[in-house]
């Protein structure tokens, strides 16, 4: 068994689709179902999710995060995490973070469409983020809205650069480099697309309060 | 004589001092300044502009600018341009700007330390920043301010990256990337640290009020 | 609704096609007809404007532009604004800028085929740039006709790098790096093949004469 | 006053001292050790230290770590946050890391010379790192570091590149990319040797703990 | 006849599939068996490979490793080389170097999934590796398994950086510099994907035994 | 002897002073003076220079161009070289260029201040350049000139890039690529700051008519 | 009509075919052919080549050069240039370069697989390369052929780079960098895959001959 | 202790100087010397050596390698290893390797000033390098002598390119790129200036025939 982006640790493991055939993603899954009551996948294509489910009849596909799931981890985490995205496009990294906290027990709101150029539709929205315990912020083309969010909102800021843009944003370069220099203190930043990591670290932090008890 | 950042057009010409001796900056500031009542340089480096001095006495010197001027363009331009510099470190930047478009017969407003990380303090100079015609938005690090400024403000905005920064700024390669993707419509940059040529082409949009009449 | 490239300003706002679903393209035009008597979509594909037409009947197409109009902004703007391409290969981008610019009400004269290595056909047509009041100027490979331009015109210079080109053109980086770096005073620049962004910038510095009066 | 790494939110401001000069950075220091009852300035050099100690005879300096502070933030935050640091040469990004977790009320443990070409070393301090709630791991080079850390630790970790390398670590580059793209699950990752980022970050974290109650 | 990737010295010309047509291949490949009792041809796609089959019907075809050979070199070349894949991804360009090894008489030794996120497993694996006279390191993403390899064994480590990855690992470059930068000692580095190289690498150092005799 | 730069063809040798001792220097100039009656030596710097010229009393010295010569190569080119500089920051890479012309037999015509944003300042030097067998071209910034000239000029020009410029400049690399992708047809690039490069590659051009004889 | 790669100076016009259509080429070919005697097209798709042939009956193709060309310039240009091409995968390049020499009235000589892994094919093929009066160097990889060849041959060399590679030659940029950093002197260098471009130069180059007289 | 480059197999740790106090330096060095009967150390700038020596009187201290040792490791390694530099200003990396092998116990041969423009200084010394067991080639600029000495020599070649050179050498990168692209068959490269790592690789090479006795 093969679980490149999978953690070893407590919060269980998770297969990192690409390069994988459909046939190795089913095995995996099932194998990873037995083992430990829930089984995620990521970075899923349509094709190769539509020739996984007739074999998992139990599985759920989300399209745009490219996420397979049979069952849901049981631990349940405090909170909320918001998952916030500067526009559509950054939607399916959006929602790739938002399926796979949900899997993995953690409540969370989305909410999308307040890029830095429309503050107002950020402010309506505010309340909804302050009352999150992480924010993951989903943006593409220069990258600035965790900058702007960690001006306003006291609390961890995951930073999650889309390759959305186009020209000089070279491939996702853009927001990725403006993320790394935000001026907001404390926003941490993974790799670009890459909301399933963002999701991870946000239930690693809200797993320490579980941990206190 | 050379004016490699001159422009042989209507505004009149500027020294670009880099790579000129003192003795070739004193030359030229002289002779522009009979030809055209003016004569204005830029990147003039602390040692040079002591060197200049004593040969041109009337000349006024900007230490952060970096600009020596003599004289001063008689035309004098509508309205107010707001130069908005994000940090303390942007300063020399903006300075250029300024200078450069107080010489130019421009009038200016400075506005510092309104970095999107605590956009309250934006939100205090918003009113003088909509007052001015023209908006040159001087910004190092992730170079984010461009974008929010443009969503609040129905002006030209003129943004110039700053090498302000360290790590992954590269020398202000993630501010000037920031800018060309912005999300707000219709900011134009230029060069790193280009105080200078933001200032010019702020004038140029100015004068178009003149030529009407 | 999502308007990632909108305006919330002045001008009103514009639609940025990429990442849309013909479905959210056809519903957000409409909206904004209603709302603000034009609806302007660019990015728009082949395939998505043919999925878009027959719902929005009275919508225009423009081809080579990749945008989309239903009815005009009434403001009507003064002068002319010329958008100048400096070969076949640019005017897609250069028809992007020319189609917005009209569709904001403002007059527009398109120049194509100047390039620097042919400055006789760049001569043949420098009065009718001169007659703009604000210049556009559209060019791959090594991106010098801002500069040449900037020499020869006294009026505002908006440069627009395109990804014409090949190998160390890096699809549109030679040319962006020699616009920024342009000897010429006062050009600004927008991302590759950004004739949007031109053309948006090109309406704000030319609503400056309607506000005056 | 200008704080440009600072926050507006429940942490209290933190002062950049790059870009200012030493008078600024006393002004700054007094107060905000008047308003917040602490002051902490990062990126403060030898000779700038060496200038405001005299004005403010109580504040503290850290050489390595180029961090000046004045009193300490009361609020007491729990457990322990582990700074691992690969090698020697990464000491003073994490000794900067760990005087800014300190004087904002964190305790700290250091673990240093842990490099991934000796694992014997790391696993030797293994108990140490796993007793942290959070751990910042601090590499140059390859920055392999955290992707080992995260197979072994199940807390959330914090990544901070270190320019320390030649060659082809292209001054940071090369740990950068290693750690955004590491195959361990939920490693974030700041700035190139900015370990006041990663400490910022582990505070907002922590301070989870006690908003809980 | 043409041999990129060739040698003209004791191992014998190898064919480099890429831009040859399949009659090209097939007339050097019957050309190369001719002269040197066994013809191998790397980079050979699936279609390709199709249209050499049925023309040298002895060609054995490696589909996940992109290589045909015809017969094998005779020469047998002492102990065993290892090729140790991080993740199931790298495995084509682990296969490549295999194939190549086996087919110029080196016995070989495949371990896989031993990433340095999961330490128990390369640990489990680790007499194997260390049996092995030299040790081939393929892996993507950040590079990092070289690194920790070098510091358990004590033999010539070539390190493959593959393109496996997304986002900032921008095509292999990622994995390319953390292998230049690996803080373990001797060891050395191909071209990205460049199993072939390894493999050849790998040979040469090992034919050192033979000529000793 | 060690004369990496040198060509052991028609010309005779030339030294790259760089990484060179004045010792080296001078037993190397001393050596290729008695062999080959001439001596060249590029890239000594002030320091240098002036701990060669005592061990050579008859060595010429060129300050800008940084070149030391000790007699001259006796063979005569026919024709003239144009060595056009865009700006004054240009001259020394173009002084490099004349001085080895005329050290190797070369005529030579010097044209400065001629950049695109100025063109009727290189149309008063037209025929000067069109009288030239071969014309090269020095420019920094966005190295557009060499594109201009090729279009009114039928010689072979050869494009050197120079290091002048700032921030988006990256030392160089602007130019460079603007003159690699030059619209204008036949323009030929070497190294940037290369003056030598291009003035050996003029010669060896000009050789050709010799050679006829 | 619009001929971007085109020169109009002595030689005649060239089209460039990339992003024009097949209507566009054959209008273009058919003018130019009666203005100048000839037409030639570079760049030109198997499609859009298959569309142009029936409208121009006597037009050749050359499918792996991608050229049209329509007569040839009635001008003989003397001697001979050399196109040498380091290996197979190099050809497409040198035969651009080559029809594009002979339709413009230059006998050429074609040599092919001469990389500098084989240095004794090279050395079979040196008197033919001797021969030649202007050498095109056409290597991909690591692009080293030119600077050995200039060590031997003392002939004005042209190279260019061909975007045959993987992984770390990213598209050709290896071997551009390595011509442009060649320690032979008098080495140009055209764009990566520019085989026009250096047939032009060496056109340019010859026709000096024929103007002496 | 910190040993970076440290290697805890066979072959003894070796002292990585950069960032270490000259203190550092001494303590490791004596320390070492007792535990393993050698010591040494690399990248000692000169001021640390002077530092350093006063400490340690028995110190050897190789000026242009930067390298400091102290005794030399008593086991012998068969044959030859060959450091092949192609020009002076590759000296001190390849006296960096050289110093580090024959303290490791390896017999080594220097060869200079053998770059690719001129093949018959490299066909003078071939016999010399053909003998060698491994070869160590050093080159900086366009990095090609690796790729031709492959072609010539049937022995593991460890490329080390270095940053000589200037303007688009971009401090090596064009050296890195050229010999990771290299067409000659196995061919492995070590970071850019990394003499020490190429030295080390050899001797882990050269080992194997003593562990097979």
């Amino acid at each position: 068994m093969d679980l490149e982006r999978a953690q070893r640790t407590g919060i269980g493991e998770v297969i990192f689709g690409e390069g994988k055939t459909a046939e190795q993603v089913s095995a995996i899954m099932r194998e990873l179902y037995e083992r430990q009551g829930f089984a995620l996948a990521t970075r899923i294509s349509q094709d190769k999710a539509e020739a996984v489910l007739p074999e998992l009849p139990d599985t759920g596909s989300h399209k745009p995060a490219r996420v397979l799931h049979l069952g849901t981890k049981t631990e349940r985490l405090p909170g909320d995490v918001a998952v916030v995205a500067a526009g559509t496009s950054d939607l399916p990294v959006a929602e790739e973070a938002r399926v796979v906290l949900e899997a993995l027990g953690q409540p969370t709101t989305l909410i999308t469409d307040v890029g830095v150029a429309g503050l107002h539709r950020l402010q309506a929205r505010l309340e909804e983020i302050r009352a999150a315990r992480v924010v993951i912020v989903v943006a593409g083309m220069e990258g600035a809205l965790p900058s702007v969010i960690a001006g306003l909102v006291e609390r961890p800021i995951i930073a999650v650069p889309t390759s959305v843009g186009y020209g000089a944003s070279f491939d996702g370069l853009a927001a990725l480099l403006g993320m790394l220099n935000s001026c907001g203190s404390g926003v941490t930043v993974v790799n670009i697309d890459n909301g399933f990591g963002a999701a991870f670290a946000a239930v690693q932090i809200n797993r320490l309060a579980i941990l206190q008890d």
